[in-house]
């Protein structure tokens, strides 16, 4: 009986799976439509078709076998198990292009997709070796990852039950009651900004190839970079400047973009996330000028450029880079591990712990302290603002920190006991590990085409847990496990 | 008004303070005690005579100026304002023998007596060139710092009142509901434990001043040996076990003890701290064999027995050692440091997170994985036993481990900044800063009687820090800078 209820459960889950990729080869053709400027790299568009194709083939035998009537209500549990799918066929299918076009061995493919669609940036490509093709896919999959994968692919399919997935991909702001009005806003905003990006870009003096494929890694703080020296080859200024500009826009979350659209300031000046990220940045650039950049460069000003530069991107967990981080002291390094492991605002495209617990880790601190010098059970009540909504430091906000915080850094040690496993020092492995499971993308070189197999799979495996939060993963594995046990037993049963 | 209220409550927290202190000097006796017995060092015990002068001086000064009628209430703020002070004050006493002798300068001196104190055992000594009588006043300081302080001292002399201040002092186990048996409890126990030790020690070939000082020390998990090669320079299999033996019991709490000596075999069974750190600890040695012990020694048997010894050394926060970490490699040393960061039992003598937190944090992702699993709004309740009381994963205990967590990572974290900036790698920045935060004591030899000031100050306040849990010193100063901006605010208007 519960067994029969449960195979008709996972036909709806994979039915929806389907759908979900019925849809995804329109965007691998988006390399292979840029083809059409460029004729001479016409054949590079080859391994993206056959990608289409076998991707398009899967996701209709999904639909047909399971034949899901549309607006099938699914619990959270099962969407869980669809938001773990729809990633790990995501990550699977992004990666056959790399695979077909024979760039990249199946490790390095996944690696390479999965740093792509989680916003990453660390790489297994040789920038100056792969066509403009693969170049644009690497972008396309950032943004793709940065604006949501999950919210611009799935709300759209799977209709009020998006919702529901959004949350269990971890990023809780409902700050449109509709899923559908929510993802048309976020879809506008997101484009807004790219076009602007590009355009500030090209005025900056890149050509429209750099500036399209760089303002859309920048917003999605991805930091997939068309040069091997990243931001640092431009050697500009303005090139800088822009790019600072657009990760601080990548890191400011969801909601926040939302007040200001909407130009309720008020809402805007009541977030703590601007307002914390400003400070930690204002503090921790002069560290890094005192404590490396005066060992590189004489002038006070060019110390500041980098300094500020390189901060910015470890704490939007962008990853891009005007200096080469193999050369630095280990207390610049711990210094940009630490940034990274703060990340970016919640409901952004960053990852790491985000400012939004930290701001509210901080005014649990302060409440404590003034609940010390209060009567016994008077009450004492935090306000804490997410985008337009007024809300309060309750149980579930402190667990959830709790919570994240922990597989955070259980995760970290782990991660980081396997790269020193490797013989790599505790700095550069506490680096490397931090920059992958916060999604940032900065290197100190040791994850490269010719690292270990396990060591590149341990960094991948990091980037999937710090792109999804944990939870959701614990949660969909937990299910499967459950479920298969149950399926098993029958069958012996039988 | 408020001005002349707050007076005369600081009267009543600096009567308390001297109250204590009048009784401090009787301990500061006891190494000048030992020299009936060794009449060519009584000369030693000059210094020693002379701070408990000063001691007394102190004590029966404040105790006559402030006129405290006996048993008056005090506040659970003042209580963090006299745990504050009375720490600060019995440091620096403790610290006088040290500056009389004219072994130490004040920076040397006060690390050392914090270092006693607060049981961690990293030492500005040379323990070749120190009299007896200071290597036992060593010892003695670990010994009370590890047995408690607050409770052994000043629950005898403040009564019922010293209820507030243990638990001001970050303990918070009200196993016994009447403070001045729990006191007398925990005396017996622990006093039985000592004379068992030293026995132990005698059999398995110690001399008996040896015996005495590492039976203290390995009790409060507090590490200052004797011996240059700490316990290794036995080299006695026999020595290592009763090390190990007492280093368990010291690192188990008091109320898990209460119920052995109750016979409550059921409650020891219920609670999750002893099992938890006996998996720890057989997870993470064979780790230590496989990563480091296997390159300096062929027998499987010997890699065994310095990989446990030294596991067990860091996991109880005790930091005896039978090696020298110098050479190590950095997963070792990784290894040893997450295991310090852990630390022991609640409620021991041990610092770090805690078994029980740790315990609690497993639970509460565990509860929350079940709950994803039941319907919304049901009701789960999580067992956690504490000795002999069977308590449950509330709020408030859910509250405390993000708060303590927080507050250790945000000191460690600055700590380690501040270590690796004077110039150590990170991997032994993390490792000392580690080892002084968690009141453990193993070192790679950062901590030196010639290392900078600035750095020996640091240590010393992470130890201090580590020790008391964070928020009763925020507690205390917090009130300190409150009630100063009255007074002065005040005495400008006069
Ligand atoms: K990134
Ligand atoms: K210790």
């Amino acid at each position: 009986m519960y067994r029969n209820l449960l195979k008709q459960r996972y036909r709806l889950v994979f039915g929806y799976i389907g759908n979900l990729f019925v849809f995804f080869p329109l965007v691998m053709m988006l390399p292979v439509l840029y083809c059409i400027w460029y004729p001479s790299v016409f054949v590079d568009s080859l391994p993206f078709l056959e990608a289409a194709v076998i991707c398009f083939a899967f996701g209709i035998l999904f639909k047909l076998i399971m034949k899901v009537k549309p607006g099938a209500p699914i619990t959270v549990q099962e969407g869980a198990i669809i938001v773990f799918f729809a990633w790990v066929f995501g990550i699977i299918f992004s990666a056959l292009p790399f695979i077909f076009g024979g760039y990249l061995n199946f490790t390095q493919a996944i690696f390479e997709s999965t740093s792509g669609l989680t916003t990453t940036g660390l790489t297994m490509v040789n920038v100056l070796a792969i066509p403009d093709t693969y170049l644009l896919w690497r972008s396309i999959l950032q943004f793709l990852g940065g604006a949501g994968f999950a919210i611009i692919m799935m709300s759209a399919i799977l209709g009020p039950g998006g919702l529901g997935l959004y949350k269990a991909e971890g990023r809780m702001d409902n700050l449109v009651p509709n899923i559908k009005s929510s993802t048309r806003t976020i879809a506008v905003i997101y484009t807004s900004y790219a076009v602007a990006g590009i355009l500030m870009y090209r005025i900056a003096g890149m050509n429209w190839f750099d500036a399209i494929n760089h303002s859309l890694t920048a917003l999605a703080t991805g930091g997939f970079s068309t040069r091997l020296g990243s931001i640092g080859e431009f050697n500009s200024l303005p090139v800088e400047i822009v790019t600072i500009v657009l990760m601080l826009l990548g890191a400011t979350g969801f909601g926040i973009h939302y007040t200001l659209w909407r130009r309720n300031f008020r809402a805007f000046w009541k977030n703590g996330e601007p307002k914390l990220m400003f400070l930690i940045i204002a503090f921790f650039t002069p560290l890094i000028m005192a404590g490396t950049m005066k060992y590189f460069y004489e002038s006070i000003g060019t110390q500041f450029r980098h300094a500020l530069f390189q901060s910015v991107s470890a704490l939007t967990g962008t990853g891009f880079s005007t200096v080469d981080f193999i050369p630095w002291n280990q207390m610049g390094l711990y210094l940009l591990t630490i940034l990274m492991i703060f990340g970016g605002n919640l409901d952004s495209t960053s990852g790491g712990l985000k400012q939004y617990r930290l701001f509210a880790l901080w005014k649990l601190l302060w409440m404590e302290i003034k609940m010390y010098f209060l009567p016994k059970n008077a009450l004492l009540k935090e306000e804490i603002w997410k985008g337009e909504t007024k809300r309060y430091l309750n149980h579930s906000l402190v667990k959830e920190i709790l919570l994240v915080f922990s597989l955070y850094f259980i995760t970290y040690a782990v991660g980081v006991g396997i790269t020193a496993s490797y013989g790599h020092s505790l700095a550069f492995s506490a680096f490397e590990f931090a920059s992958a499971l916060s999604t940032v993308g900065l290197s100190v070189g040791i994850t490269l085409p010719s690292s270990p197999v396990g060591l590149i799979w341990t960094e991948t495996i990091g980037m999937f847990l710090g792109r999804l939060e944990f939870l959701v993963v614990i949660y969909a594995i937990t299910k499967l496990l459950r479920d298969g046990k149950v399926m098993l037993a029958k069958r012996r049963n039988d």
